[in-house]
């Protein structure tokens, strides 16, 4: 049976191929778990009925049978139930690979949506400017952890999993900055994950879904 | 068998029950699982074989038998899988439980980690000063969306769950600001959780594994 994924009907160009229904679409993808997606006007106000599904108001939810849940890392660990492929039933493994999803959603992600605060939406406020230099430097810093713990491996465990799915997503949210192009062992991992016909697929139908105008939902 | 947590054997007052160790101690505590710990050094450089274990170099680190993992919301899961007490195995429950501890860790803990810095690392920075205001109301709004969402439950769900571990140590960041205070709903519920006796013991072994100066580990 099929899965539901809640997406946007319309966000501005450069938020296309960056929105967080993306992780879901990818893991199904991988698995070939069948999906369809509920679409919903990114335009306020969000219905109150929203909120009831998805505290923030944002994307993803995702509908599985009489199961629903919101935030992007439980619902990639909730698919990633459903297969071997993306989350190994041997134990270190699976810790590892879970391990991997909150690192890039707790301490990997927090900087750079704070650097998407400076860089796009404040960036003309005094202090996003004042603020970029030692984001970066905190930034950096931690990715240059992350580039010691990938080492010369493909993937974050021993063969990819959703854990990959959590990092390639968050990384490519600074796939415009030098933080990336600095450290060729990150490019490399994000270009591995981008060049997964189940993520190609994945963004495809991301796009696909938008159109042209925000529509009501 | 004991789990072993790794923790560290010294930190400044202003941090002493509030390092994230704490959450794994109060999920042990939550279901009667004996733990013992290994205490580390603060004082860089970390040696190599920790990164091994902790890519960022931090605490904690959980080892269960043969498995070890890092992050803290990883070992919240993995020690709740063990105990309905902690994870139901009802789905919706479960997955509900499971979705608020990663909104704690994605949703809520990023802003808050930056009034960390904002208030606290980098207090004397102009950046600092003038980010301050924005990054407050930032906050304040998505902290409005968890008091709707808390309603008049005691709970995230509806019982007690991991999901509240990690919450309240989440919320328990911005405890000296007005940010709770201006919230009755969620001082009353970061209350509720310390008030619980397997709270009270994490943090009263937290404060004891303390030492008077930092120690070599």
């Amino acid at each position: 049976m099929a899965v539901e994924i809640t997406a946007l009907n319309w966000v501005p160009d450069f938020a296309r191929g960056y929105v967080r229904d993306l992780r879901p679409r990818w893991a199904c993808e991988e698995i070939g778990l069948p999906y369809t997606t509920r679409l919903i006007s990114p335009v306020p106000p969000k219905p109150d009925w929203y909120f009831d599904e998805q505290p923030w108001g944002q994307v993803p939810v995702l509908h599985d049978g009489d199961v629903q849940l919101f935030e992007s890392g439980a619902i990639l660990l909730h698919i990633a139930e459903k297969d071997i492929r993306l989350l190994s039933r041997d134990p270190q493994q699976r810790a590892t690979s879970i391990a991997w999803v909150f690192a890039a959603l707790n301490s990997v992600e927090p900087g750079l949506f704070e650097l998407g605060n400076v860089t796009l939406f404040s960036k003309d406020a005094e202090w996003a400017k004042l603020r970029r230099p030692s984001l970066m430097e905190d930034i950096g810093r931690k990715l240059d952890r992350l580039v010691d713990a990938l080492g010369d491996r493909a993937w974050l465990g021993d063969a990819f999993s959703v854990a990959d799915i959590a990092m390639v997503t968050v990384l490519r949210n600074a796939d415009k900055s030098e933080l990336l192009r600095a450290r060729p062992t990150l490019a490399a991992y994000v270009e591995r994950g981008m060049a997964r016909p189940a993520f190609e697929r994945a963004m495809a139908a991301q796009l696909a879904d938008f159109q042209p105008e925000p529509a009501a939902a």
